[in-house]
């Protein structure tokens, strides 16, 4: 039928940009959590104390767990982006939009949504509270003034990435039922016509 | 109608450069944004101060702050660009100009302007204060005198930056205002002949 | 014969995206180990303990086999994507699908299978590991609470490592078998008509 | 008239050669500045002298304006560079011709010189200087020697890049004249044609 | 003749596609090598040693010979590569197969094989071995246990890297044997039909 | 006139084969450079000595005059690089063959090959030299007999690098000549037919 061969091309033409979306999404999210996690192990391995230290045990605890969190919400991102992108590659390199149903992007959408939150949404506030403990443990000896003072940019700063965070998700769900309406209206027309 | 129609097609092809011009910006701002916090950290972790040091504490205050306020800000341009930018990219890799309304860049223009503001404009002025500050604690007890003679630098230099940026705002709006008079003097021209 | 040369035709094109697949496989593998066994050289090189530690021998025999076998595993998956990569490039390069017999990727599947395992999957896993055996020979004499507070996040986050991998494969199977039946399903409606 | 809509091309053509010449001068004044604004920090983090160290003061002061100048002068390309690049790509992507006046390269024509002078001719002579400045902070306590072997290298190598700088400019107008007038030729044997 | 064009073109094409491999063997080996040769060079210039070391003089010998000829077996890959390339790529660059007998890799192809083997082959192996004598340097004083785990690890990998070499060398022969008998068969049934 | 203007279209095509040739030389040696320098810079900047240090200053003046004279070769690389590349580039963006005659890497032939050589022949051979002479510096006081091992490799090395640059050399002018009368009796061919 030929009109359904048009929703046909339609759907396939969609399930394309949605794959275009995710391999650029992967991209983005294994080369921002290489980064990161370069920078978060570079902090641990380079940190130096002395054995007789007077940090207290509580912010090294916190520092700790700070860092290897941040270094296992990057790898994860990691390990998805590296399962998956040759896969959704393989596709996108055929440049045969009739191949699209053969990537696996529909059927591992959370893992994709997940790779992306890990690395932007959550990777990037931890980064900035690993930071905060970092200038804690830095200056606790030498001057406590600095690490208040630091403090204080890094907790509105935090409020500021979640309230973004939560500002993009509805500003992009408010776009996409934009077009969607826009669509049914261009639908509507057509129809009429 | 065939005049709106062309009206349209021109709406299109104004919008796509917008979407390029978008996707250049954020680009840019992340490799920028990863260099240069990338730095301030390392500045930050490779620091060694000793316990006894006379380093007084308002300076440690302001290198504290400073560096926080910097990874701060490279960190959101580095988050707006990661979220924003397979969005766009999706939209600019299919090299179908009708389908520019879909890309977000429009709705989201004040997030890519953030971004990028805060990657250059504010970022880069940040470094360099950094830099300053970065001297004044290295020297402070070693040679003040090459502490002073580069803050004889910086503070010039800052200041040369914000008036550049000045002068490349009102050199862009300046191009911008002569392209339009330019366009309306075109479409005056067509009307006549 | 007629059909025969459309069987043939379609073979090479899945033998060519099998081609796509495996290089887009070795050329991710090949960077994700570059970046990471850089990290784990740095974390033995860079790694400062005074000749009278008390960091007992156990755990630094556990630290030395980790790294070791890290580099190991990203140093295999370097070597196989150096040695197989050339060769498929070069018929890649050609974008001449019949020559895609002439690409060694599918007699040497297990190579590039191997490679791509090792370089996520056991690589990633061993990657954490280290994280979690670096944090307690950095903090073992500092306090001890981190170092068990660290690895309370790198025992779950293993396990979960472990169970995307299998819960990756299973998808991917599933997938498979999903468009295979598919494919079958298109057959059969081709006949019939 | 179509004389003058020659004209006009020909201008479009060498107004388009303009537009990728800024580019590709400012992306490698960027990819440079950020190379060596990089090793630049570098040098200064990782600088570590005793607090009664015997280097004197005028060394000092010295090596830290060289190096905070380096800095700036780098930073200063980098800004101009993710300043106007955005603008000169989203033109030079459309691949349109006819669109190269909404570029910004001509009306900022001395932004763009700007960067690229700072960058490669004042930039790589400072980076030359800072080097000498290096070793002689590095060496002085150790073997002064050593510092003035490596002056005599640097003080003949910062006049040979001046003077390579002159020949460079010189050989460039000398190119740009002889194209001239062999374009004066050309168009008079159109004329007598 | 027209008999002998097709076998020329048939040459050309072969030749086409031997210059392609030997761009990629030597890129890939380029990149290789500058990573390796990186890791290295940082070994040994970050590597601490009290000047009353207990470390024995013939396993520093072994490390001090290990890493020079490990940058040494990279450098001569890396030489060859800047070489070479910039010939084969202005070849390449052409996109004209009839002009690939301009490109030096036939008559250098000796050169191209001694840089991938020097940058795959022997350096992956090397790499490895220097690994081995770096735990033993930095645990010779604090627990030979670890030293000795280690070695264990290194052993049977350097042994199947070899055996992976070779293995790698005779499926290549062997793959090479097939496709030229099946050549020889596709020419035997043109000649019959 | 017909023949002159063929003769005039195969000038054209070989000065674009230099053009191409000269684009991807300087971009190798500006990419080799700044690795290289990157890691002598390096070198310098964290190499440790003790104020009462044993090393004798002939070995100092030695290293110091090396790791300068190797920073200085390289950054005459990246200065031309970064001047000439922004020319040729914008030409050969345009894929106007006809515009071949605007770039200016005939008439800087010589600052090209200046840039290569300088990269590739001296930049790598002063590179070895320097790692023969940092372990000596390095192990002078810990193991004399690790520093003349390692000598015994590099100066071996250095003669094999300029044998190989000879044979190099020598194997290109030999595939030249071959090229050239090839290429006349393909001429003499064409005109006898």
């Amino acid at each position: 039928m030929d009109y359904n061969d048009h929703d046909n091309g339609q759907l396939q033409i969609l399930s394309w940009r949605h794959l275009l979306l995710s391999r650029t999404k992967l991209k983005r999210s294994s080369r921002t959590s290489a980064l990161l996690s370069g920078f978060a192990m570079m902090a641990i391995v380079e940190l130096e104390l002395d054995d007789d230290t007077e940090v207290p045990d509580n912010l090294l605890i916190c520092f700790g767990v700070c860092t290897t969190l941040l270094v296992f919400v990057h790898l994860l991102a990691l390990l998805i982006s590296t399962c998956i992108l040759p896969y959704i590659e393989a596709v996108s390199g055929t440049h045969d939009i009739s191949m699209v149903h053969d990537s696996p992007h529909e059927s591992m959408k959370w893992c994709v949504e997940l790779a992306w939150i890990s690395s932007t949404g959550i990777g990037i506030i931890l980064f900035l509270a690993q930071l905060g403990l970092l200038v804690w443990v830095k200056f606790y000896c030498l001057s406590i003034n600095t690490a208040i003072a630091s403090t204080c940019i890094v907790i509105p700063g935090a409020i500021m990435f979640v309230a973004f965070a939560l500002l993009f998700y509805k500003s992009l769900m408010k776009h996409k039922n934009t077009r969607h309406s826009e669509g049914l209206k261009e639908l509507e027309d057509e129809l009429r016509a």
